[in-house]
């Protein structure tokens, strides 16, 4: 009931807004009573938090994942990260677009909770970075906390344009970001 | 008035947000009647819609200049665009985020000028992409579409982080941002 319950406000909120979404909506919608939604959450508020969290800790483990494989080379493993964000867009588009839309309507309690588990996933991404430069495979000239913020600007831009079930495949459009930010696209002479 | 009536309206959507900001405690802020505001817009939507056509008609009047520039290869174009949308974010940050989060709130007929703009934004990134291309300084195996897209979001998202009075300058996020693009951070063996 409590991913019932999630899955229904993430698309009222994306749909009316968060402000002009109320309870009473949500529990209409889904035919139980109020008393239900507050078994599971506080108050909207709440919710929103859920909401987000639950989209963020699914990115953080599987990047945690990425991170732990030994198999793989920092080249290897920032394709995997692309590939994860990119192909997380079909299925989350939405609960991504309302965090960023409302998150002015959360208070800061709630707030730093995702704030927090953000920066934790652009500090995951800067660590491979700097393992790739402590490495020898990337460049060390270049800043990896800058480096690390243009590739999750990449990366998350997608989430305003990218269609997953149009004519780019979500591995081809890895493939190019990655060749960006591994090689550039400047012609050598 | 009508500038003042759009700058005030910004720092009002931005901290209350759109719906919930009357065209009453517009007008009360500046001390006019509600005429003056009738007099420049027809409703909230045409004031919304205005403010964010006029931040993107200046970055496309910017760019068209840069295009323009006959004096300067694609790379040095390529850095000058880069360089004129971080820039803007010192006094352009609320009404590109007002934008992105209150354009749910537009209908067609105002959310289409808006698209239309920002499209033509993209496009004109893009024929620099491919004049780049044609004249052989840039690569040539990869989408221009898709490069486009992802300078546009490393660029763009810079909305979301930088702090133009840090410690990093405009022009150093600008340079490490050309790095990447350019020669990407793969250490060649």
């Amino acid at each position: 009931m409590k991913q019932k319950i999630m899955d229904i406000s993430i698309h009222l909120f994306d749909k009316k807004g968060f402000t002009e979404t109320s309870i009473q909506e949500i529990v209409d919608e889904l035919g139980v009573t109020k008393g239900t939604f507050y078994y599971y959450f506080k108050n909207k508020q709440e919710l929103l938090t859920n909401i987000h969290l639950n989209f963020i800790e699914y990115l953080l483990e599987r990047q945690q994942e990425i991170l732990n494989d030994d198999s793989k080379d920092s080249r290897e493993k920032l394709r995997s990260m692309i590939l994860m964000v990119i192909s997380s867009i079909k299925h989350r588009k939405k609960s991504a677009r309302i965090f960023f839309r409302e998150m002015r309507n959360l208070e800061n309690q709630y707030l730093d909770q995702n704030i927090q588990k953000r920066d934790q996933f652009r500090k995951n991404l800067q660590t491979l970075v700097e393992e790739g430069i402590e490495k020898g495979e990337f460049q060390n000239h270049l800043s990896p906390d800058m480096i690390t913020r243009g590739i999750l600007g990449m990366t998350n831009w997608s989430y305003y344009w990218y269609n997953p079930d149009g004519e780019v495949s979500e591995e081809e459009l890895t493939s190019v970001y990655l060749e960006m930010i591994l090689h550039g696209i400047d012609k050598k002479a």
